[in-house]
């Protein structure tokens, strides 16, 4: 019988039932061939659409009920991705912690999705004392894929990411913007990986970046964490770009089919972008 | 019998039940005596906490359930308070328009709240033309009390209230901080006029002014309804001023005693700063 760990989380099947019909389907299959994973962004942010006090720093937001339901979607996504600045900043395990899942109550690594870094540069310096890969060593996550736009990123980091089962994967930037990643190939780069679905976590750049119009018809679902406090003036705010028709702002993004959750102290917002 | 303007607002029994434990008692001689109103802070933003897509823009964010309940509100207050800007802004109305109330279904103006706007320097430049007199004429509102610092505000607007029923209330600013009006001595005022409860509608600045802590102490309760839409950098954001403890950035506000309540595509939040 497997040990199971102390910090192991349980997540209530009554809540499970909730978010099911924003989540991949159970039998992920269903997905086969097609271009784009399941994804499904979620994250959690204060009264005032902030994600942290300020950047670099790890808030705790959201209550302990929100923390077990962001392990819970992290054990139905094949992968879970964050930017560079998350990586750096909060140094992350990105594992999941429910019970039942590899390393977590049950052999071999089922359950574990796999950790996904845009790093367009390669700026993340990590070393094999990271949590991620600690947490890789131990049988209680997988190692990262790193999306970069280097050809060649740097020779130690490629050998730590291969010894621990993880690895670079090179794409091209888009040419007309400012040489940035395009969300539609980093989402098809992870389904050529054979993962079906994504949970795109983090941080405020990641998010603001993918609630544009453009990116409305790969977004699969949205579930948003609500704490009831505001962090104030000055942290990092989740607020897409401006949007404007015949030169006059418009509203940026609003959810469709929206469900609302309470769960302990914050609220739990469930919707889509599908017509 | 009276005629019922069709712009009647219903509210449902259901839905005021859900409130009533953040509402001014029914019985409001019960707050008689106490130096401050029962004062309610409400407003409806965006899931990026904003109130409008710019100053000067009114930004419908909120589904027909929610302006019912704000009607609602209004129906269970003495007063409601608005700072100059949305005065200037909006040009509102500032009455109730709940079935039953004067003006919609009775005589007289029972449950009709008095306005009160804030105007430190009296910049507002009404005439009688604006909506709120309009109403006043109409029997369908109260004309407002305007708080401001002037000892002598302009004779002809003083001239338009008077005979509309409102006036000027001078208060003397606060001499340590920017000759700012104090929120302790507005609501003190309020209760100087006979009005037991006041909700505080806005606007961006009244309202970061006031989630204090300084002021926590004459907030009774917070009713915030959010929209499940991001309106996009730019617009006008609820976000209280920067705390911090030891220099150190801290959560600015956080609500206790918390319910939400989904209403329609939106969702309530109510709470209160209470020990």
């Amino acid at each position: 019988m497997t040990s199971v760990p102390r910090d192991v989380l349980k997540f209530p099947l009554a809540s499970r039932a909730l978010l099911e019909s924003y989540l991949p389907p159970v039998d992920q299959s269903q997905n086969d061939g097609h271009s784009y994973p399941f994804t499904t962004v979620t994250f959690a942010n204060s009264l005032d659409s902030q994600l942290a006090l300020s950047p670099g720093t790890q808030t705790v937001l959201s209550g302990p009920h929100s923390k077990a339901m962001t392990h819970y979607l992290r054990s139905r996504h094949d992968a879970i991705l964050i930017g560079v600045g998350t990586a750096i900043a909060d140094n992350p395990g990105l594992n999941c912690r429910i019970e039942g899942v590899g390393g977590y109550g049950s052999e071999g690594l089922d359950g574990q999705p796999r950790p996904i870094i845009i790093d367009p540069q390669a700026r993340w310096d990590f070393t094999e004392k990271h949590k991620i890969f600690q947490l890789a060593r131990e049988g209680k996550g997988r190692a990262p894929y790193i999306i970069t736009t280097l050809a060649s990123p740097p020779a130690e980091q490629r050998a730590i990411l291969a010894r621990a089962g993880g690895k670079f994967i090179t794409l091209a930037p888009a040419q007309d913007v400012n040489q940035k990643l395009l969300w539609t190939e980093i989402l098809k780069a992870i389904s050529m990986e054979g993962l079906r679905s994504v949970m795109i976590e983090g941080g405020a750049a990641v998010i603001n970046s993918l609630l544009v119009p453009e990116y409305f018809s790969v977004i699969s679902s949205v579930i948003i964490t609500i704490a009831p406090t505001w962090l104030g003036e000055g942290g990092v705010v989740v607020s897409p770009p401006r949007r404007t028709e015949d030169g006059k702002a418009i509203s940026a993004a609003r959810l469709k089919h929206v469900e609302w959750h309470p769960f302990g102290e914050d609220i739990v917002l469930c919707g889509d972008f599908k017509e």
